[in-house]
């Protein structure tokens, strides 16, 4: 089993990402795709007269301010002009692909924040109206009924609360969710780098490998998006995956490439 | 089985329409929902700057001009914003929906109009570039998987071209097609009018009944929405459905009420 997450900033390559999948899917149908769709988000929302606006946490961590409105614009974006756009890009090249939220049939559960300390211009301040939380929970019985009869499940954020309400998640502690819930054996994280750099930007620092005894290590490199990506990776391989990769979403063949150990491995 | 068609226009309630959603779903987990979304995505095309142009055809029928923009943003709003709105409205009340595209697992595949012929200011015209299409075939399985495995699922337009393309298509032609191929018993069609009016829009004129036999002759009745409601209910009858309700979509209990007979019952 193999779960690829597609992240949501510029210069991905979906269609590049759709072929792979395609050819990958008629020698392994067991796979299941997460994506995100943070810019172009930015992009709506700003279009729609509500603009992005981002909280850091206590602990340094920067996310989404989700109220209701960012929630339902977020939703538009991600559920709708970019999962229903993949899933449109792999039925044309024959995959039956099948494009869902964590909403449905509750396939992330998890506890909405019902409080978020941040850091705003040097004082601390809590916000309660925030629609966010973390997966907790992965309900895999949607995602194995889909695949024994044969659809490619492709999901992205929000979540749902324990009391039925969407909430914002990271997709890519998401992801890691699913594939240590569905015992994958490869996580594959795509992005708008080669994988995790030494030195961001300069893709000439890309690391190669990183033992997973020494994942936690390599936080304090990670650049903020990044960040959360080696959480993910580290909470993998914690819940049984063998190998996390971070590889070059801009590429041809980028799931391949990433298989075959281009990016950077951790664990394997 | 039953099938719930609602409507995308003002004034429905669909917090109304979920809570009975939920009762009847207890009862008798046999259903699928079918849901619109014309009147936001006008809304929002509008704020998008890509303000929405309907065209009429030779035939006399009115539809949305969709070129490839305009079908983004109706998957914004059928498929993000509307089908996961009312996903989660639903799962907070206890029901497990799974929301879904036509695209997804190709459950409404229809051949994408190459040319449209349309009046404009008095003069016939040919459109190439729309994507646009009927449904001509609901590929059951995966709505049956869903139900059997427990889940309601929750549909709603694009459908998918035999090429792999969205197509925008008729929402309650499209549930009529999956009455029909569900072998369901009822369809019920919400609006917002109590159902098909002899004089329209006066609510007093509301026809109670119409027998199978007679709905071809109802069609000149039905101002320009309900046109395609009746062409619908004429299908869903003459594939074996028994009876289409036209249901007043604003009121409280809206289905309960159609399923007791108010409304305009045809067929039955």
């Amino acid at each position: 089993m193999l779960v690829v997450k597609i992240g949501g900033s510029t210069g991905i390559s979906l269609p590049h990402i759709a072929d792979d999948v395609a050819t990958l899917w008629t020698d392994a149908p067991r796979m299941v795709i997460v994506h995100g769709g943070s810019a172009t988000t930015n992009a709506v929302a700003t279009q729609l007269g509500h603009p992005p606006e981002f909280v850091t946490s206590v602990a340094g961590y920067t996310s989404r301010r989700t109220d209701r409105r960012t929630l339902e614009i977020f939703e538009m974006v991600y559920c709708g002009q970019i999962n229903k756009g993949l899933v449109e890009m792999l039925q044309s090249r024959g995959v039956n692909a099948v494009g869902l939220s964590g909403l449905d049939g509750r396939i992330w559960e998890g506890k909405r924040k019902d409080a978020i300390r941040i850091v705003k211009d040097g004082r601390r301040m809590v916000l309660r109206d925030d629609y966010t939380g973390k997966v907790e929970r992965v309900n895999t019985s949607l995602l194995t009924t889909l695949l024994d009869a044969g659809y490619l499940p492709v999901l992205t954020p929000p979540a749902i609360s324990y009391e039925g309400e969407a909430i914002n998640v990271d997709g890519d502690r998401a992801a890691a969710m699913t594939a240590a819930a569905m015992g994958a054996d490869t996580l594959v994280i795509l992005s708008n780098v080669p994988g995790l750099l030494r030195a961001f930007p300069d893709e000439a620092s890309l690391i190669p490998h990183i033992p997973a005894a020494d994942v936690a290590r390599f936080m304090e490199v990670a650049e903020d998006r990044m960040k959360k990506k080696v959480m993910g990776a580290e909470e993998a391989l914690a819940d049984g995956v063998r190998r996390v990769i971070f590889g070059d979403g801009r590429v041809e063949h980028p799931i391949r490439r990433a298989l075959d150990g281009h990016g950077t491995v951790i664990g394997g």
